[in-house]
């Protein structure tokens, strides 16, 4: 672009004005290449916070951070292959579960996946706690995993959508990540880098989530689908709930124990139902169902006829992973302290804040306070009480296993004060709110029949 | 501040909350000793460009940037001393002018000034065309010419607001200058930390000025003498047009010859129009005065007697000057072109845009493109007809003085696009606007009876 000018351009997006493909291309080259400075950069990302993105400046813009780096061709490996990505949650382990089903269901998985963040888990860190496991698969091996098992879950490598490293890291230290346009370039400019037919989009709300509200939910799952639409992709996209964990294990080897359950049959009635509606998007957005129903048979049938977990197992023994996992959860290795935590009061459980259960688990070792820090892959929580559940004062509602070197009475008060008992019964929450492709945003229950 | 985290204040303002006074101390002194990089502060003043400061933050801000460094004490020296500050504009040459009237009239006028600035030109700048003229002071030196000539100009040393020369260098890439908070606390951290009894500032509004519109200004006004009355300092304000050059001079000795000539009783009308208005209120912020009229008529005799021109040829003695130049301009030196823009029509000017007058003035060497730039001391504009004057197709508007290295044809047609003919003769503008002090804001007419 001839006469591009920085300065300009940061004063354009803060004026509240229109961004040119082209003033984005050069700001995002220069900052990739370095001759744009990290604090221009970081003043535009406060203008666009700010004063946001249009829809074309944010599909510009994840065009040219999906450009900036490599992109991984998928051709030549048979069948229909679709992505599933969430936005993030506490005790969000539906790809562990949702993938087997769906590649039994004859719809290959292969997906790029990434660390937790923030007070959420991360899928990299799950599978590690998999002994042997080995999330960094080169392209090749990633062909070949996904050809072989049908599913395949791996890192992304350096060259995936580079522009988005150095971005997140910057907007990760100057409070610029939650917004919209720029959480939409960042996911799926790597969603497109992987070449898949399909994606399906998890978005998660409410108080564990890292957009909370309803309203920004539903506007950044538009914008997603809108992307992927417009790239060739079908796109389809759930507004589930995140208010409260997913499941009864938060924490990295509990999680995957939790999901080989699923796999055979026992997984708790919320996981299984978020699970089987973004099973059911990804069967519909392959092709291989039309009907909503239809399909969640379909998925049923595959974890009945041990299918689903068969293909899991080979999954974890094509990526180094000791499939004996799945049959003996010792192998998994033992925290280094357990104990309980005890209701201080009688009634209904009524609300459990996830948010505040997540922040609770990098208390206890399970997650990370800098990128530094080492993950207690055995550290944990096992709710043995949840919403809806009668409680009586002594009742154990959570069994904690962690490192040993948390303050066990903060983290003892902090459970405690993110758990809410009632003398009445709460109601029942939605799990899944709204369903989204090309054409618009319906709720789910009338979609889904 | 105990568990100080940077993010946690971006994200504050970002999201329109107030900051506290020791979050500002943490980042401002984070930024100049280098624990807080450069990124952070650029997103922390975009938020505070977008979503403002309140008139708390604004002091407290103005404060922490003040205390960053030295000040220069006054004590000891006999007399009320009073600092005159203009937010910047084109052709104006009034410190030139005011400060040797008002040193006539008794009362002591020193001055910290700075360099040319984007369209508009620069006090030491200016004060470099006369030939030996030293504008660098120590605090000695500064204080000597002060008690001796009763008026001094110095540029300002290193260690005066450290803080402003990191922001400002900051703020001038990432779009962050015209914001008011942030400009009230850059200007009136360098006015306090000269130790005067008195502030009058001139806040130009109009094309040539930063903030071009009169709202703007206004609030800028009512902030600066706000902060400089809290902190002690009697303060008043004028609000000054800004729409088209001051005085029929633009270029550095080009000004200063002018200015020679105000104090010979040569002034044109505009400017010793606003130099007045501005001299009267430095004899009445001195507390010599207490009525606008008589103030007015006490400044013209300091002119009319001789004593103010004296008092500048002693002050320009003072700091390493010729004084001769006040009688032989032929010393300031001949430029190395000089060709004549003449008009293209018949009619009356009925404008001539500031903004672009300064930008031409940059074209023909009299200002700097980038801060390396050197000045041509002797380029710039003699206007031989201004607003409101008939022009015949043919006449001589302006005779240019150059370097000789522009674009002729180029600055010709940017000279002729900014001067407007029109048939009808256009109203003659308001050159004060108004008048403000703790008490509030008034019209100039009012007041000034």
């Amino acid at each position: 672009m001839k006469n591009f000018n920085m300065y300009e351009m940061i004063m354009k997006k803060r004026d509240g004005n229109t961004l040119q493909k082209e003033e984005l291309q050069e700001a995002i080259d220069g900052y990739v290449d370095g001759s744009i400075p990290d604090y221009q950069i970081s003043a535009l990302l406060m203008a666009i916070f700010l004063n946001g993105l249009d829809q074309r400046e944010t599909e510009d813009l994840t065009d040219i951070m999906l450009k900036s780096g490599d992109s991984i061709s998928l051709d030549g490996i048979a069948g229909v292959k679709v992505d599933k990505h969430s936005t993030g949650g506490v005790g969000d382990k539906v790809s562990f579960i949702v993938s087997p089903i769906v590649t039994a269901c004859g719809v290959k998985v292969p997906m790029l996946s990434g660390r937790a963040l923030g007070h959420t888990g991360g899928t990299l860190d799950k599978l590690e706690s998999i002994p042997g496991f080995n999330v960094f698969l080169k392209v090749d091996q990633f062909r070949t995993i996904l050809e072989k098992c049908g599913m395949v879950i791996s890192g992304q490598t350096d060259n995936i959508v580079p522009a988005d490293k150095k971005l997140y890291a910057l907007r990760d230290t100057t409070a610029t990540v939650n917004s919209i346009p720029l959480i939409t370039s960042s996911i799926m400019s790597k969603k497109l880098a992987l070449g898949t037919d399909a994606i399906v989009l998890d978005v998660k709300t409410g108080s564990g989530a890292f957009l909370p509200d309803m309203k920004d939910g539903i506007e950044l799952c538009k914008s997603m689908v809108n992307i992927g639409e417009k790239s060739g992709r079908k796109t389809l996209g759930l507004i589930t709930n995140m208010d409260e964990p997913l499941g009864t294990a938060v924490g990295n080897s509990l999680e995957i124990i939790e999901s080989i359950e699923c796999l055979k049959g026992n997984g708790p009635e919320d996981l299984m139902t978020v699970t089987l509606a973004l099973g059911a998007c990804m069967l519909i957005a392959a092709g291989v169902e039309d009907d909503f129903g239809a399909a969640i048979v379909r998925l049923k049938k595959a974890v009945s006829s041990g299918k689903a977990l068969d293909v899991f197992r080979d999954f974890i023994e094509a990526q180094g992973g000791d499939p004996n996992v799945c049959d003996n959860y010792f192998l998994f290795g033992n925290s280094n302290s357990e104990w309980e935590l005890k209701a201080e009061s009688s009634g209904y459980i009524s609300y459990i804040n996830a948010f505040e259960i997540g922040m609770c688990a990098i208390d206890i070792g399970a997650g990370r306070r800098k990128k530094e820090d080492m993950i207690d892959h055995t550290a944990g929580f096992i709710f043995h009480k949840r919403s809806g559940d009668k409680v009586k004062s002594g009742d154990t509602i959570i069994t904690v296993r962690s490192s040993g070197k948390e303050d066990k009475k903060e983290v003892e008060k902090r459970l405690l004060n993110s758990i809410k008992i009632t003398s009445a019964a709460p109601d029942k929450p939605e799990l899944v709110y709204y369903f989204a492709d090309k054409n618009g945003m319906w709720d789910w229950k009338e979609v889904s029949g």
